[in-house]
């Protein structure tokens, strides 16, 4: 195989999931295909890198600061949902029963790798609690050993400021991904959340 | 989701294989992996539009013209192995059991789908019969019903030119793509070929 090929065959088996035949096939329709798809392809990768950033609100990923759902004037922006990454956003908006805010932690409190809440969006949460007029925050990490201890570590911070604090129904099975939930587990999920 | 980042999603969701979760996966990792992957991958696919064509000679995929097989004096001028495509060049080649050159096809024999000898790399096919000494030509087309088809074609047009035409051994079974059989069975396939 030829030098621009094999490099493409590389680049592409390096993603995850994807094997060198995966690769190879891919390459072949990369190759074949019109020279639309391939431009398109290479310049979202490019655009993606060059314009994507965190929203300095919710610090959800955006092109533009702040980013749409911040300022979008038909979302209550009394009501926060706090999720731990922004697939989990993608996941929970697509449903469309939410018309609130959001709010990304890039991540869950995790011990054993580290992770403390340093490391999480903590501080830009609190300060919306300051700024804004928030009435209640819902709490929508995993329901998995991780997403709990963050979720009862948000609720002690939260409760003080005399904020309501409610958690999705664990309608998800336990150790499952927000990410991958279907629509009406989701949508369960967030219609029976409760006090913690 | 954000304009950049849907559009990376919608083309990748593009590709064949790929559906809207692994494109949403793949589109996350390439936001966050090294720089250096997301340019190198970017980069590849444009690289490949820009510098890949056919060899003049054997019509192999190539950024050099003769490619670097048929500018290998190494291997073997006077022995040919036809396939229908580069891929199968890559699966024979990578065994490294065949030191002769290679001519791709660019296809098989279909005449439901309108393919006739006029959209295969025939003529070319035939005017290195001409130019070279050429001893023994392998047809190893896939065993298929368009492959053998295809076989049996060239070897009404080799066979009056003095030239020895063989068929790889249908040790593969029959409907398997050359492409994605194993070394072990590409192998036995090579070695027991025989005369048509």
């Amino acid at each position: 195989m030829t030098g621009p090929l094999q490099r493409l065959v590389s680049a592409l088996s390096r993603l995850p999931g994807i094997g060198q035949k995966t690769a190879t096939r891919l390459a072949f329709h990369l190759l074949r295909a019109p020279e639309e798809l391939a431009e398109e392809l290479s310049g979202a990768i490019h655009d993606v890198r060059a314009q994507i950033r965190l929203c300095t609100t919710c610090c959800d990923l955006t092109d533009q600061d702040p980013c749409a759902i911040c300022t979008d004037a038909r979302r209550d922006a009394s009501l926060l949902c706090v999720v731990s990454q922004p697939q989990d956003v993608m996941a929970l908006d697509r449903i469309g029963m939410f018309r609130g805010r959001y709010h990304v932690l890039h991540g869950v409190l995790n011990p054993l790798e580290g992770v403390g809440p340093a490391d999480l969006k903590v501080a830009a949460l609190l300060r919306r609690m300051e700024g804004q007029e928030v009435r209640e925050v819902v709490l929508a990490t995993s329901p998995s050993v991780e997403g709990d201890a963050t979720a009862l570590y948000l609720h002690k911070l939260l409760v003080p400021l005399g904020v309501r604090v409610t958690r999705i129904a664990s309608g998800l099975p336990t150790g499952g991904e927000i990410e991958y939930a279907d629509g009406i587990t989701l949508g369960r999920a967030l219609s029976a959340r409760r006090e913690m």
